[in-house]
């Protein structure tokens, strides 16, 4: 399969189960809105260091949020729902509470719930206080900008992280700009978020390494710099490789996401560098999602 | 003391040793070296809670950085060595070495050293190289886009955290725009950050809490909706305080930045809204650096 | 009519008739998309002196592209037609033609058409080549990153521009603090711009002056300094009024626009320091188009 | 002369005598600072069209501008001092009166001065104040949100517009790139703007044209689509140039910026596909500087 001139191989991405949560951040500007997000999706890479993989979705108009403020909605995505609620409250608690004038509600509805204003009330030393509208709870909790008003809990979603496709190019200035033509095209998709610096991952990993204590390592198989002394994936005209990685609400979601992504860059094409488009997986066998990547832009 | 009709409390702002460490990230283009450190400086707002306190501290040119590439320093602060190293290798590890076409050198020379490449170095799976330049070790970690290029590792620093103002004034729309100002003014002092959303917090706190779990709650003595209610600092016209928490390389630079700080506010003066500058200690028991405000603007 | 505490004056924005057209501007990347739109839309806050009023709609992904590259859909309004050819030929000429990567397409259809490409093709100096695809007409004009692609021409719209609001505050830093939220409100409205500077204006004007060459001068009824001195239309309390101008490609996009920024500044409401809502008019005399707020509002 | 693999051209660019100011505004908070002088100093790359080549300069902490609050200094460039003032005026008038909360503010001596409140005063339609400090006479006019304070006059600078040096490389991804860095690096220098859209043009041009009315056309020589019909400058292996355009207040900051901009190129050098430097001239006739990129590079 060939688009414009990138070849699209015939592979898949292989995507993991995830527990997932949107949440509402809303303030008196869009810049502090903004602000808030940015530190508490922020260090929020890959689950394996990180604790989760969170970002902003969207950003929200006065009129699409529950206070008629400016707002955004985010997503943060854990292997566990033990992990995601620890990762919420903490985050919340460090980056939503303590930003001026923010105000923090649930994004999606769910039977189980996460505690979002329901642990952090505490902070009020007593002078909480809660009122239900609509049959939701919500938690007012004096600050000294006034109060910082927190739904009581937030929906568990059943989600998917570590949708992929590769980039692969003439050189790496064609694949960074391919990618941000990716990464802009994925934003405008609602459930998804491409959660690594700027939406783009260099540092490709394989399962297991010659170090004992580490349980991944360089993807020496994609790596321009070992072409000679490794069995490369590689042609000669590669010569940079990137990645990005794709978490959604959905499988549907992630489809759209991975094909508005693989799109963009198919529409820069040969002429722009990009050689080929390939996937990462782990032979199938880890994750239960496989994203084909033929299919997905059939 | 009153600047510009703000009047100056006579108090201080106690603020404690840290352990801190500067960091260079550089890459093709400055928004790519942004996308990394706003990644590795994310969800770093209080030790309490995330690990360190970390932040931009300022933009560099490419004559300024050791490749010659655009790039900018970073300051991370923390309760101690062991975990200043750990947050350190973990937010290189999972921002800056997964960020395409960055690299991170030392930002300070110490003694004492802090592992930067040293342990990164591994995930090149035996690929790695060194190499010795005018006495400093730099690893070549392969990756998908070339190389990670990451110095051995960088200078511990004995540093100051929690140095802070209070800005209280009539609203709260008029204490963030001068906290805005006040946090312009901070930025353009090198060896200082201000590590909340957006340099700015609204949730300060006092030691203790009804609740035994909890080291900390709301500063009561602060909040304009418990004025009724509880044995306030704040007189009737201050409906809005906000604050400003400072971490510095230096004593020196904690003066300056405080000082620049708080004479953007007064700037502002009364009539901008803001009535009275304070800052928040405990006693003077806890920390061995004591900021008295009326010494610094003096 | 009073919403959230904030009275709504039972008057109406005055607007007219204008020209306007829509462009497309795509590029390699999203950014580079903008730093085209910022200069070509760029000093164009007023018909007065800038030649037309203009601003960036909504940015685009791919997959909302003629040429599936990143970019964004502008609107130019001007007083006449002979006007609106003019700056168009101009600003394309001089910001998008120069632009590195960008390319250049009609945004609206119309039975009657202003130049594109059409002009801009001689810079070519011969070598330029159109083609026509699905019956439009497109110009490849050589350049020194290959070729900047340009639409034959672009619809002409009949628009309505100088549709306004007044917001009334306590103080100028709520003021600033409700026009971001309606100036985010209103971002959101497609067929819409705020073209003043960060979408507010503060000087607002009335017709005529002591100085025979001026045709405006400074509304001094809304002036807070001159309350004193002058028949005043503001009651003690307010300090601050900030007015929001808008363009709108039809009637109905500029009720929806209007009302979104209104709704925006009510939502903060009396609480944030908002007064009161008023609008701009002449009397009725001059402009075609009367939009009553408290109607917009119902 | 070959500096990390680019050939540095034995030629000059070809710079000319203009007029420039430099003028403060300052807001209440950077971001409105910023607004007014993106609207002032936009739709401003060339003299050609738009009137004059403007841009920012740098930003300012409220340490550094005459009124303690944020800001930023603006260059202003034009081929007369009439039209400069025309310029001035309007730019000043339509997007820095009206952009709430700021002040305009001379930013350089000189014994000519250009009218910066001298005229915009008259807005004030006879309300207008002056007063006199240090022997500088500033205008207090009334607004809808207090005052816009505007400097009698601002200095003339005899300056030089278009230096300017071409970067030939491999692809146009990489191109950019470069640029970006280099735009990055002559933003760090005082006196200095590249006012192209994000700093980079890429029609380069020549004079006359086989349109009698056009004076310029595509620089065919380096165009790489015409290589094959045209007496190229381009070996194959160059696939795009780009072009930076400098003006600077003086002849040693032209040379500082050039130099910035250029080893910053430099630095990412053939290993990120770059090829060559160039520079623009016409023969050395028309302008009265010359700028031999091997002397700076030297």
């Amino acid at each position: 399969m060939i688009i414009n001139g990138v070849a699209i191989d015939d592979t898949y991405a292989e995507a993991f189960g995830m527990k997932a949560t949107r949440i509402l951040i809303t303030a008196d500007t869009p810049a502090w809105a903004r602000h808030a997000a940015n530190a508490a999706f922020g260090f929020a890479t890959s689950v394996i260091a990180c604790g989760c993989e969170a970002g902003i979705e969207r950003e929200l108009s006065p009129e699409e949020t529950p206070d008629g403020r400016p707002g955004l909605s985010g997503l943060l995505f854990a292997v566990s729902t033990k992990e995601l609620a620890k990762q919420l409250e903490r985050r919340v608690g460090q980056c939503v509470l303590t930003c001026p004038s923010t105000a923090v509600f649930a994004g999606c509805a769910g039977e189980e719930q996460l505690p979002l204003g329901r642990n952090l009330r505490y902070f009020g030393d007593g002078w909480q206080m809660s009122k239900v509208i609509a049959g939701r709870r919500y938690w007012r909790i004096p600050v000294m900008d006034g109060e910082f008003l927190a739904e009581e809990s937030t929906g568990l979603l059943r989600s998917v992280g570590g949708g992929n496709f590769l980039v692969l190019a003439r050189s790496r200035a064609q694949a960074l700009l391919a990618c941000e033509a990716a990464v802009a095209a994925i934003r405008k998709v609602p459930g998804a978020i491409a959660p690594f610096p700027g939406g783009v991952v260099r540092s490709g990993s394989k399962v297991g390494s010659k170090y004992k204590a580490l349980p991944a390592s360089t993807n020496d198989a994609f790596c321009p710099t070992l072409r000679g002394g490794v069995r490369s994936e590689l042609t000669p005209e590669v010569e940079a490789v990137l990645e990005i990685v794709i978490d959604a609400v959905t499988d549907a979601d992630m489809r759209v996401a991975m094909k508005a992504g693989m799109a963009a860059v198919c529409g820069l094409g040969a002429e722009a560098g990009i050689v080929r488009l390939s996937a990462g997986n782990y032979g199938g066998k880890l994750g239960q999602f496989h994203y084909r990547l033929r299919e997905i832009l059939a």
